[in-house]
């Protein structure tokens, strides 16, 4: 089965809406996911943002808001987003996890888990150790996990994800890359990715 | 008929692609476009940028000119993009060439000759008001208008949309204004905002 990576960053917006349908759209398609979490900020930093181009750009950030509540709606999600002093949140703990779900098989039903919690009504701030940890527990999943995350192997493996992304020219999420190496940006990307990777055109 | 804004800059990547399918996939939906030149170099100014954010951002401008391609290919469009020392046109010369055309109803042909020559094989530098004037002449268009493109009045209305166009908070092209205020930005948003205005959601 053919594999697509699918980077994102747990504070991403539009890595929301992607993480919500990646694997039912890729599994009609026959086509594998390879679930890739990385730090978007630290690739921001490297183009001079301190923070989300959302914030850095208020107009950009008013309408990604309008735009992703209409998609939102259309698919039938729950949208909101954290006050500019929520966003983004900080997302390195949830990225630490990730890396361990990713090991162990549970990173779709986590990430899927920790988005929902970040974007729907409940709004929680997944950046704080203690909520994460609740959303972990409520899903059923894995809850020691969240004490694994700050050993040194798995802070280093993520920082080594995050590398490759930048090595890739990553500069934003959610990216689909495919086998061939072509690089898509954005969920409105997701279905050319895998026209890509299915028709060798999108 | 319900008309939508179609917002764009002569020098912008994206908008060729709105351009040459508006018309067509508009009439299907019983909807008419009016089209509006702006000058998206006086936005990006007043963003701190000096040029496109394709180029302060190289890794973005990369993707883009792939992400065209794979589009423009699946559209039986051509698509070149002139190396970073031309890239973006001077666009003013075409704007105030596409008032003209717009107040005498032919901005629609006028504005696909002019990306066709700019995008196309040709690489026409439309900046050149030689170059230009063979574009409207080769397209069978009004030859003189470009002699009128200069007069203050002519001037002064496409400052003042390009002031109108800052004023609605727009900050990229092509952005499709809907005629209850919504907006749309991205050729890849341009179904959403059609499905907008004829089903009440993207």
């Amino acid at each position: 089965m053919a594999t697509l990576q699918f980077w994102f960053d747990y504070a991403s917006t539009y890595a929301y809406l992607s993480a919500m349908r990646i694997d039912d759209v890729a599994a009609k398609r026959g086509v594998s996911i390879d679930w890739r979490p990385f730090l978007l900020g630290a690739i921001f930093k490297a183009q001079g943002w301190e923070t989300s181009p959302f914030n850095v750009y208020p107009a950009k950030g008013r309408h990604m808001v309008r735009d992703i509540e209409r998609i939102a709606d259309a698919r039938g999600l729950p949208f909101q987003i954290p006050d500019a002093d929520g966003f983004p949140r900080q997302s390195l703990l949830a990225a630490r996890v990730g890396m361990i779900a990713r090991r162990e098989g549970w990173i779709a039903d986590y990430t899927r888990a920790v988005f929902r919690a970040e974007f729907g009504p409940e709004q929680v701030d997944i950046g704080d150790r203690n909520a994460l940890q609740s959303v972990i527990t409520t899903a059923g999943l894995n809850a020691s996990a969240i004490d694994a995350a700050d050993d040194d192997t798995n802070k280093a493996e993520l920082r080594q994800l995050t590398d490759e992304a930048m090595a890739a020219a990553i500069f934003g999420a959610p990216t689909f890359i495919t086998p061939d190496g072509e690089m898509f940006w954005g969920d409105d990307r997701l279905e050319h990715a895998l026209n890509w990777m299915t028709d060798g055109h999108v």
